[in-house]
Parts: structure tokens; C-alpha cells; sequence
């Protein structure tokens, strides 16, 4: 689709997606720390979609992509491509419209979230690990069943849902000096430039990413998009780039992105773990990092976090032994 | 004090306790999951004290303590004997009332939880690891400056803090056939028959204890209290025996205490943590193992758990490797 053509939610849009998923996803609460208020200078409003349906504010997107649909193409089903939480959030959702959902995954891709996918009602199809193998399965998928492809972030009908988040967190806190969220493919940053420009202008949004992966910081400066070439970063979900719906708003309402290096994610995790008792995944983590090691922006500021997710493998955490948290 | 004097607060301390501690604690959470009600058969109400202030419900009494005492003793400070949540939460109240808490800890007690005490402004006193000398310094204390003795549960003022809690889980769920909380003291537990048996006698509560350490078990049974020899559990808060304050409660409201095994705790804990992304210390986690174990008593029901506290050290979890959860 050329730029002339690109078709972006508005903010109306926002506001039908609320009333669309409100029965099936969870109103989630946010959460404030003492301590984390003190260390950072800032008073802070973490947003807790970790605590979401399927453990990810995806789960925003997907449902309203689902329920959006006409009976008639809903019953051919819902596909996607995905190795992480927009492939669990679509199952969900196609499970609770009784549709089905086929997710499309490297081979190559851990058990663990292949499991997860079916756990949640997916069909899980395997692929070679590359963008061609993927997008040629995809293809097939969609040719033989008319199954609707629902992209994990460059879709109006995801960045309606996830702007939802940003609504709820205003209408409970107030006005925000600022909002901060992790940015990968930029979904829920765009949801939250939608909803803020609408109904908080003076909100500065602020995209957090890992040094490693670094690339929509680099879009934002050089003014058009930039790839990231097979980036390395615990912060699985954030390693996607921006693409064209996502690029409008970025592009446009954010202010900034700010980077954080892969200790500083860890860190930032374990203390939220710690003094938050709340369990996120490591994109959730950057922000928090991001506020951490550029104190001067957000001190004395009222902000908003948003902790996008909680899906990890406990088996398998960033720290072992008894780490000292700064 | 003899049975027949026994002070014990009453509904009407309930209410004028929310209204003390309303400014210092959070009004926490109450959490659903959807698999973990497909997976019990019941509707489960999670409350969230995980996520409460200082990490515990044990806040909720020492605020209480704290700021029902006139200026002149609070000015003397408090003292308690506590390893646990009640050593950090007393301090966090003293903290905030500008007053000193001293909590008397073995001096074989982890590094870390004194530490956490004194982040809390509090001050640690170590003694030798007996009974006799533990309340032989906390005597001393007491003796030399005027502070006002807060006991971890068999106190009129932290039973009805400790109340709050089931009061605010009513008020945002209705009416419950069961309440559900861990017992050790049954600080807590009394404090949800105090609120239950006045909003809402029907609702049955029950207790949750580890095997290992079924002290309030055993005593329900005998109708007398019957004390643990040096009991082995990895649910810490839960090893202490009843008192007369919290007896009288547990011996007239509580339908029944189930048991856990160790392993069954640490399930529930990590199932928790995986499904709920709340983190959860072993206590907490007792009551879901004992639902899980004994299905037929909730099944069909809409049951309340109380999840008592999250402080959890993150680098000595009980589970290492990629262990399936049930």
C-alpha cells in the first residue's frame, strides 16, 4: 500500500475497539512503587498488561482484529506470523470467537512457545527460518483457507486495540508530562501516539529500545526507516522494525527514543520483579532502564509506563545467583 | 491474658482501621485467571496483597498499630520480634509515622532480611536463636525506651488492620461461598472471619498450611492449641503457632485448614507466577496448592484467596531448570 493510500485508525476507531473487546480482555491495573518513584526522581504509573489475557497488551489488538470481522470471513479463520506474544494473543482471540487461528513459526523456534501457541488454541505451522520461506507459507495459508491475515503491529485494526491501553491508563491516572513504552515494531507506541495526540496533546510519548536493536532510534533520527540486520537482544519482542502504519505515528508524536543496554534491561527486570512483585518479560524492562540511565528527562515528571508483557520462561531467567540490584 | 479478658477488636475497629491506614497502603488488586478457574473447576478471586506496601497484608496491621497510638508513645517507637513481613512492615510504619521500629532478629537470620528491614528504616537487633533470648531482648528494649510492642498477629490492632483486607475483596467481588488465606499465626485468617462473620456470614473460610508445619491444623481438631516442634517448611511465614487473639477467631469461624505438601506449594507458587505474572512468596502460594489438591471442596464455587505477600528472594527460587508445570 503506497503512503498516499496508507490507511491509519482514528481515534474514533479507538473508542468502537474499546466498546469491541471490553468483555474479553482484562481491565488492568496500575501499579505505583515508592521506591521506584525515589530512585528515579519521577513519579511513575506503571500499567500492568503484563497482567493481560495471554500475559500481553497484543492481546488489545488481536481480540479487536477478531471481533472486528463479519461472520462471514471470521469463520475462514485468522493467520499470522509470529514467535511471540502476537501469535499466542491471536489464538486467544480467534478462540474466543470459535474461529481459527494458524500461526506461522520458524522451525527453529523454541518448543516452549510453539506449546504456548497451541495452549491457547493456535495451529502452529512450521516454516524455514526466513522472511521468503515465511511469507511464501503465509501465502499458501491464506490462498487455500481466506483466512485473514492479521499482522502483529502494522495493522489498523491492532493499533486501535492497542491505543486502548493509553486510554484506560488516563482516565485512571490524569494527565501524564509523559508516556513511555517499548518499541519493536512500534504497535502499541503508535496506539499510544493515537490515543494521546486525541485526548492528551501535551503528553511528550517516548519509545524505549534495546542499544542492540536499536533500529527505530535510528529511523527517528534519519527521518525514514532503517532495518536492523538479524539484531541480538534479550528483549525478544522488540527485534521486529517499524513499517509503514507504525512509521506515521512514530514519526510524527514521538519525541524521543532512548536506548538501554542489555544489563541495564536485566537489571531493570529484576528490580520490577523485586520491588514490584509483578512478573514482565524483558521488552517490558526497557523502559524502566531507559528512565533509569536518563534521569535528567523524566525527573520530577509525571509518567506513564507501560509494561507490555509477562510471558518468560521461569526455567530460564537473565540471573542465577544472589545479584545484588543496584 | 486470661481467656476471659481477652481483647479482641470488633467490626466497628475494622471500619475505623481502613479509614486510619487509607493513606499508606495501597487498595491492591483482585486478579482472575481463566485457566486456573478451568484448571480447579471454581471462580477464583485473587487479592493481591503480594502487591500491597513493603510487599505484604502485614502493612495493612502495622500501620494500623502505628497510627492508632497517641503521639506521646508513638514518639517511644515500636518493637517487635519478626525473620519475616511483620519486621519489614512495622518498620515501613514506623517509617512512616517518623518514628523508630526495632525488630529483634536471630542473629542466624539471612543477611538479606535484615537488610530489608533497615531499607525500611528499620533497626536490627540481633539476638541468640531462642525463644528465651528473643524475648529477653525484646524485653530489655522495651524496658529501656517506652516502645510500644507489636506483636507479628496476636494483636487486637493488627488483626482488625489485617481485616481490611477481605473487607475491600467484598466490596469489589460480592458476596463468596469461600475465603481462602494461608495460616500460620492466623493474623490474617482472623482477620477474614472478624470481616466475613459480620458482611457476610454464609461465605466459609477456610486455612491453608503447609504438612509440614500443621500446627493450626491439628489444633482445629483437637479444639485446643497444639504447637509445631521446629517445623521444616519452605512457606517461612507459616512456620509460628496460634495465639489466644487469633485462636478465638480460627476456633469459632473456621470451616476447616487444608494441607499442602512441600511440592505442591512450590507448584502453586510457580503456577502462579507463570499464569498470573504475580510474584508470590511460598505462603502465598498454599492456598491455591490445597485447591488444586482438593477439588471437591471448591469446584462450582466462587472462592476469594488471599495472596498474602510477594518478598521472595529472585536468586534462590525453588525450581532451576525447565521444570513443566502442571
Amino acid at each position: 500500500m503506497s503512503d498516499g493510500l496508507l490507511f491509519v485508525p482514528t481515534f474514533q476507531d479507538v473508542l468502537t475497539a474499546r466498546e469491541r473487546i471490553h468483555p474479553y480482555v482484562h481491565r488492568t491495573p496500575v501499579l505505583t512503587s515508592t521506591y521506584l518513584n525515589k530512585l528515579t526522581g519521577a513519579e511513575l504509573y506503571f500499567k500492568c498488561e503484563n497482567l493481560q489475557k495471554a500475559g500481553a497488551s497484543k492481546a488489545r489488538g488481536a481480540i479487536n482484529a477478531v471481533f472486528q470481522m463479519p461472520d462471514e470471513s471470521a469463520r475462514r479463520g485468522f493467520a499470522t506470523h509470529s514467535s511471540g506474544n502476537h501469535g499466542l494473543c491471536l489464538s486467544y482471540a480467534a478462540a474466543r470467537r470459535g474461529v481459527r487461528a494458524t500461526v506461522v513459526m520458524p522451525r527453529t523456534a523454541p518448543e516452549a512457545k510453539k506449546d504456548a501457541v497451541r495452549m491457547y488454541g493456535g495451529t502452529v505451522i512450521e516454516c524455514e527460518p526466513s522472511t521468503t520461506a515465511r511469507e511464501a507459507v503465509l501465502a499458501k495459508i491464506i490462498g487455500e483457507t481466506g483466512a485473514d491475515f492479521v499482522h502483529p503491529y502494522n495493522d489498523a485494526r491492532v493499533i486501535a486495540g492497542q491505543a486502548t491501553c493509553s486510554l484506560e491508563l488516563f482516565e485512571e491516572v490524569g494527565q501524564l508530562d509523559a508516556l513511555i513504552a517499548p518499541i519493536g515494531g512500534g504497535g502499541m507506541i503508535s496506539g499510544s501516539c493515537l490515543t494521546m495526540s486525541n485526548i492528551s496533546p501535551a503528553t511528550k510519548i517516548y519509545g524505549a529500545e534495546p542499544a542492540n536493536a536499536d533500529d527505530a532510534a535510528r529511523s527517528l533520527k534519519a527521518g525514514y526507516i532503517i532495518e536492523d540486520d538479524s539484531p541480538q537482544t534479550i528483549a525478544e519482542g522488540l527485534k521486529v522494525g517499524l513499517r509503514d502504519r507504525t512509521w506515521h505515528f512514530v514519526s510524527t508524536y514521538v519525541t524521543n527514543i532512548l536506548l538501554a543496554s542489555e544489563n541495564e534491561i536485566v537489571e531493570a527486570m529484576q528490580l520490577t520483579w523485586q520491588r514490584m512483585k509483578v512478573v514482565i518479560e524483558p521488552s517490558s524492562a526497557v523502559p524502566l532502564a531507559t528512565i533509569l540511565n536518563s534521569p535528567g528527562i523524566f525527573a520530577g515528571k509525571k509518567v506513564g509506563i507501560v509494561l507490555t508483557g509477562g510471558n518468560v520462561d521461569l526455567g530460564r531467567l537473565p540471573w542465577t545467583s544472589n545479584q545484588k540490584i543496584s
